[in-house]
């Protein structure tokens, strides 16, 4: 996991601080996100734009300047949106720069442009990089039986959220556990 | 519901009243049990032994005369526990004699003596008896995943349940989705 | 509720079966139905109309034949809901006939006549029929407090669940604590 | 946001961006925290110790290490949780700091001496502290209303929660509403 360059120059250890795990809706992000939890052998703590939409007031839900969800699983993050966002990120950058190992469970709704976005709030973090993939039909099929989001999300966004997004390593969650998933993804944690 | 009449025999046509979907804890049912809800054609309402043990009181939760949860995943009912799911049984039975179609997503913890007490309960009733299979690993895995179970219930009961139950059709969520699941039985069901 | 003594024959003593909650949406029915369980010394199990909702399939949620919940709070139930609604009550009342204890957690939408219904299909249990009230502008203020319904819901229904409405007891949380109103209830089970 | 130095007087205008509700459980914090996201006329996010809790690895859960969690409603920090708190608190003073106004739920353990490290963690942002009082039986009777949190937690933590700490204002929700609450705090959000 580490490699030991010696005699003349020094050795610089890269650690992992944050684990982006980057996914559509149902894609099961957060089923994996629990599994390294369980498997890896620090403290990894879960945050992910769940918690922020969580965390927002009813003024930035389900509206133009806040985040937008459509009929058809639509989401349309405004300005308003990406400004607590933007301040929410770069606190979590601050968590990670502090000490806490963060797992984060996100949604590129924007593919490449939300990935630069982030990897520029994480500037001077150790980032791993992981797309967790799924079948679009799949994750339709586990949407409904999941029960609890709007029917049409899973499959608007299996694809285009890994648009042009560049990754460490990939997972597919279509015919793989999310325990294996986790297992695959924590050896490559440094 | 409906007999057709025909010329020389009588040909019944007997309707699915009540779908039961037996299997552990992190086995799948309520995932398929949604799913089945989404694609059968009529209306069908989902009741399970969680939704009991989500209106029991607190004198029955964890204690000895009602459901007593150990740390390693065992599950214990008492006396008094048996008392109020027979009241609750029936009632369920009665729902379905009086028109509502109901999938229960039931736990057999005594295997062949709990499918046979629940038989007397939906007695007159139509049923159609379904065992939701999960590999042992894959249900812990899975377990762990979903993050809200004790761990060790997954593993415990994923063959015990179904020891000497008959059924009239079986899936494995070990490699078949929950969609795919639904379809195979919503097949069976008259 | 009490038997009535007579010269030479058995003192035939009710026992309460059922206790029906009614009030609007934020009013601190489940509340008070949890502190019930907590203190009448007999087990009570809670159900509730929000029970029958949590167990319809997609097609009876947001429908005009399902319920229909309207964007400022106005839920308008349907046929196909009235029709499944009827079983499960029917099944509801078989429960308390086969011996269990039941709290009914329910909002009159159309009061008079909703009870009228619900006295239908319990007919044979004895029933102890309890108002919640709240004040409208209470209940609207603690419906933004939990965050979990639609704003407006409490409202709309504090007062117009209760139209026409007979009760055995009446209890107000608008100044009296869930617990101070299950006691005073409690002292009426019979 | 910053206040302007002007040539004959200074005009310093200090504005809110953390609000600190620091109350025992079931005390009525998060409804007030809501209450407060409504009727403030800038977006506020609401951040707490269970959301900390909830990110937690299983490790960390009913551990030494972590938090441990008795049976009769005893909560003890250990020295694992403790670590994560820090980096945790770091990264919310971060988000303060890039421009989120946050409401932070929190319950102060150790009274003072948790108030202290606090403190600490928010250096150089403007908090506003709030007590959330709330009498011991009546929260305990919550406790019980609520349903899902271990009995005793409530009585034990309702006063010691306060021992020491300095507040900018002081709320009681034994006898007003969370709205009203959340009206008077409001008065004082800079």
């Amino acid at each position: 996991m580490q490699g030991h360059r010696q005699s003349t120059a020094a050795t610089i250890r890269v650690v992992t601080q944050v684990i982006v795990l980057n996914g559509g809706s149902s894609s099961g992000k957060t089923g994996i996100a629990r599994c390294l939890q369980a498997i890896l052998p620090q403290p990894w703590i879960r945050l992910g734009v769940d918690d922020l939409l969580e965390a927002l007031p009813p003024s930035l839900m389900d509206s133009a300047s806040g985040v937008a969800f459509g009929q058809r699983g639509e989401v349309t993050p405004g300005e308003g949106f990406r400004v607590i966002e933007a301040a929410w990120m770069t606190g979590v950058a601050a968590m990670a720069k502090a000490g806490a190992r963060i797992i984060i469970d996100d949604v590129f709704l924007s593919g490449a442009a939300s990935q630069q976005r982030t990897r520029g709030y994480l500037a001077g973090v150790e980032v791993l990089w992981v797309a967790v993939r799924c079948d679009p039909g799949i994750a339709a099929g586990r949407e409904i039986a999941r029960g609890d989001r709007v029917t049409g999300m899973a499959a608007l966004q299996a694809e285009t959220v890994h648009k042009g997004v560049v990754y460490d390593i990939e997972v597919d969650t279509s015919h793989t556990e999310p325990m294996d998933c986790a297992r695959t993804i924590a050896s490559r944690v440094a």
